[in-house]
């Protein structure tokens, strides 16, 4: 998490809603990724998506059953979505996303096992950090005007209408 | 989606299993892509997402608003979640999912209010052929000893345990 609470603020520092995350595998980070949607202007650049993608090239297998997803906010469906699909063996976030997490929140893709693959999640790790860093964000985005807000100065920030 | 279902044709004569999808803007198709997990070893590879990067890119931004996916199979939780994320304005689908689908059968991400954005969804376009598609996929897969089934011959064959 120590690892994935990095990207997260090189994330701030570009601009980007401040989520990092990284894959493990061995206890080996085999990649890294921050939040690159307002940069790339790909509204599937959140650090879960970019990070599989990136950790199934390393590894040359889109099968990540063996994998740790490490982030530092709760997945929204997309990135649940995305873990499901690489079949990862376990997720561990940080902060809960209670307007659009899909591993506990709104939804548990991740344990629901109406799907043909579950993963293991652990909530809570590093949550205070990862939090702190998102209401910094968007505090400081508010102050400086530039347009976004969080609704109620919630960590919950990175869903679609967070940055405008 | 006579579009779309081109898409999905091209995937399977490439050995993906057949998902297509087109994004559509005031009547012009501004993305199609077919499912690339396989050729690409990405899991995020799906035509959805590949679909609505291409349209963001294509258009400059990464809301896709006045947007239309369309796709042959109902999408699952990740292209669902990237349908939310991209806050596409409708979604049409062919094919229903009952495996994996999201926007309808296992969940409906589409049209969560708790979520900020929601789309519009229209089922069933196209159904018979898509899910033909899917059929004819996995029993030429069986029979070529492919080593790809989709259990119980339904057209929900494009989660994960699907192609391995």
């Amino acid at each position: 998490m120590v690892e994935a609470l990095a990207e997260a603020r090189a994330a701030a520092e570009a601009g980007e809603v401040p989520v990092g995350a990284v894959v493990v595998v061995d206890g080996v980070v085999v990649a890294r990724r921050g939040n690159e949607r307002e940069r790339t202007g790909d509204p599937t650049a959140h650090a879960e998506v970019l990070a599989l993608r990136d950790a199934a090239a390393a590894l040359g297998d889109r099968r990540l059953r063996d994998a740790t997803l490490v982030v530092t906010l709760e997945p929204c469906p997309m990135c649940a979505g995305a873990a499901w699909a690489a079949q990862v063996g376990r997720i561990v976030f940080g902060a809960a996303d209670p307007r659009a997490g899909a591993t506990g929140s709104l939804y548990n893709v991740a344990a629901d096992v109406r799907l043909n693959h579950t993963s293991e999640v652990t909530a809570g790790v590093g949550a205070e950090e990862a939090a702190a860093l998102l209401t910094a964000f968007f505090a400081s985005r508010r102050d400086g005007g530039g347009g976004a807000s969080s609704p109620g100065g919630e960590p919950a920030g990175r869903h679609p209408g967070a940055t405008g």
